[in-house]
């Protein structure tokens, strides 16, 4: 315990921002929060500016230098004028920003050195009358400046670290993990970061918190924590199996063995060609690779998109004989889809059975069907007719060529991105990629929980 | 329809014997019924014979050359009299007879150029009470004489020589067919050949039959035919799925397409070695093949023994990741299991799932043993850890080459066969089969219902 303590006070001196950071901080933040309350004077509305966030929470850490400001305006507002009302003042403040999507357009720029956001939303009664998902983002600043002192939001910082340090923390969807208010909620619950991980080693899902005891809705997740601002919301919705498990496993890991490293890993050094091609001859797979220019759209819809283009060209793969070992995608100026395959190459044929030679109609159109052509078969298995019949395509490379593969289920950018020309890699071509992606290789290779 | 009774009169030319052939059986079974009962009187015992199976019934074909005689003793004789009692006479009757062993040991031997079994029995009340499963033979033949008259008698010819055709004739443990009285008694359900072909051709099962109305007991075969002379036994037991369907399957081909030909196929020309290399590549398959001295058992011993070991030699290299398309099994003076593989080689690891992260106690022993040895990972996926370890055999051949094979389900007299040296064939070396199992392949390589 003494041991952890230490490694926690080396934590502390690494991730807690002095008086003067925060002070800077502090003082950018009122400037910025008074040029918007001027750009609203100009405005025939009125509407007020809220800090958001963990810099607003002081639940941020040393190097953080995200502040968040929200522009609440009447919920009677339509939200067109809404959107157009947010980005004149957004570029009012940010003269250098530009404009991104999230649920509305908003402006992001740099002001004194931070990178601000500047939101529009609507200034509802409750967390339960949003009219827009972000209108619920002030209520969780109020909700936890009310209940988080100094003490515990330094807690706070320990485990985004830990989070951070085990790669689980972010609700983003590349990362489907947790979030900062979820972070905030399960210390808050649990009163200490220690606390916290002691209970996490233990966890049996689903593990579930209602810190406002008012949830209304049943959820499947591994992990529920009703919103305290709204009784129909799962905080923890994103969060996945994976990294729940994660949190599991590490947190034991550091009871057991108390250490800063896991706090803050290295990087794994990029793999070379050569490093990759030995890998691949150590574990004796067959990797193949599709390729294609990533699709210009936020990783917010990227990530999901080649999720779901690798399952389902997996599942395509699969189900045509090609075993998947693992699979991985990786994503930068391009994108891969990458399969390790255990059986990247079949016969010619492939055995197909047909109905049970006792439904008669059935049975005599399917022996038809086979009983001429190029087949070997009809014959009887059990009560079935069986044929071997040819395979459309004997290796996993011909079918990761063919039009076929598009018949896979494929994210809608993904798609057109293939669509706009792809390559496929396969053997000893697979080390190319090290080039654009030797870190995340490193890491394939290399698997930890 | 006269299609059909053209084809019907030929087969009947061929397979019914003429007046002479009859004569000349008759004869002959009389005068060994004589020397039988002449035997009979040295001993100190009273005894009977009669005749049974088809050459008794008049349901046997031309050229069939066994006579079946039974001597029947009095139930209250003890087993070990009964056999010598039998054997004696058995000697006596077939002075050049050797012994050969079914329920009991009993004579075999040639006699004016007849096949003859002499079969010591139990004269039984009825076929309830048998003794020993051979008791009941005597009552089929009193049952079926006193029902089929020459018509039916012919037309169980021609049902019998249509099974033949088809490969589904016998009960007898290699071919898993009809037997002779069970074809009698179908052929004596419908009143034709004819009119069970339109039947069988439609049959959907389970299809059953009771002659007597007496069935005491459920049975889960395609086929029960309670046996007329035993409420408890269903006289198609040993029949499998597959030859009912093929029973289906020709019946209906017969009927679309009358033909003699159904009736007496030609075998197929054995395949050369270079036949079989052709069909390999044609197929795109990897065979493999383990062949050893077939076990010195009778056959209806050896093909099941066969057969499980077909079946758990399948199974085990399945579970190891190579696929089987197709199996069988070769035995004359060598017997062979023949594997023809999809995927003969795998990669050097292989996926292994652990327990969910959860379940603390067995997932940290689970972590513990494979996070320092040469596996890859452990790593998490959805809630489990999951491990690339060591595959312990990355080819077919090496499996089956391996003391591990005996862990397969194997007939005991095959595992004694084996471990008394067995080869291990596979790529081009299977060529070699075609000189014992050159008809064998060809058939395996065009395979039919």
């Amino acid at each position: 315990m003494e041991r952890f303590e230490g490694v926690v006070a080396g934590v502390r001196e690494r991730v807690e921002p002095d008086s003067d950071e925060r002070e800077r901080l502090q003082q950018v933040a009122r400037s910025l929060a008074e040029r918007t309350e001027d750009a609203i004077t100009n405005l025939p509305v009125e509407a007020d500016v809220v800090q958001v966030g963990s810099t607003a929470r002081g639940t941020w850490t040393s190097g953080d230098r995200d502040i968040d400001l929200f522009v609440r305006f009447p919920p009677e507002l339509d939200r067109e004028t809404l959107e157009s009302y947010g980005l004149k003042i957004g570029h009012e403040v940010l003269p250098d920003g530009h404009e991104e999507f999230a649920e509305h357009p908003y402006v992001k720029g740099q002001f004194d050195g931070f990178d601000v956001d500047l939101v529009p939303c609507y200034r509802v009664e409750s967390a339960t009358n949003i009219q827009s998902a972000v209108d619920r983002t002030p209520f969780h600043t109020q909700y936890l400046e009310a209940r988080l002192d100094d003490d515990l939001a330094r807690e706070v910082l320990l485990f985004k670290q830990f989070l951070k340090g085990i790669g689980a923390y972010g609700s983003d969807l590349r990362t489907e993990g947790f979030s900062g208010y979820l972070s905030e909620l399960l210390v808050l619950e649990y009163g200490s970061f220690r606390a916290l991980l002691g209970a996490a080693a233990d966890w049996h899902p689903p593990v579930r918190f209602d810190p406002e005891d008012h949830g209304t809705e049943k959820f499947s997740d591994p992990l529920v924590v009703i919103d305290p601002t709204d009784p129909e919301r799962n905080v923890a919705a994103v969060l996945t199996p994976e990294n729940f498990a994660r949190v599991q496993h590490y947190a034991r890991d550091l009871l057991d063995n108390p250490r800063e490293s896991l706090f803050f890993p290295d990087s794994p050094n990029p793999l070379t060609p050569e490093a990759v091609d030995g890998r691949i001859a150590d574990r004796g797979t067959a990797p193949v690779a599709i390729r294609f220019d990533a699709p210009d759209v936020v990783e917010d819809q990227l990530y999901p998109q080649l999720q779901k283009s690798l399952s389902g060209i997996a599942d395509a793969l699969s189900r045509r004989g090609f075993d998947v070992l693992r699979a991985d995608l990786f994503a930068d100026e391009t994108a891969v889809l990458f399969f390790e395959l255990s059986v990247s190459e079949r016969p010619a044929i492939e055995r197909h059975d047909g109905p049970p030679v006792h439904v008669r109609a059935h049975a005599a159109g399917f022996y038809e069907k086979y009983a001429d052509d190029d087949s070997y078969g009809p014959f009887i298995e059990n009560d079935r007719y069986v044929v071997e019949r040819r395979r459309e395509f004997t290796t996993a490379t011909r079918f990761l060529e063919s039009e076929t593969v598009f018949d896979s289920a494929l994210g809608v950018h993904v798609e057109q991105a293939m669509r706009e020309g792809y390559e496929v890699l396969s053997g000893d071509e697979i080390g190319v990629l090290a080039a654009e992606f030797g870190r995340e290789l490193a890491r394939y290779f290399d698997p930890k929980p």
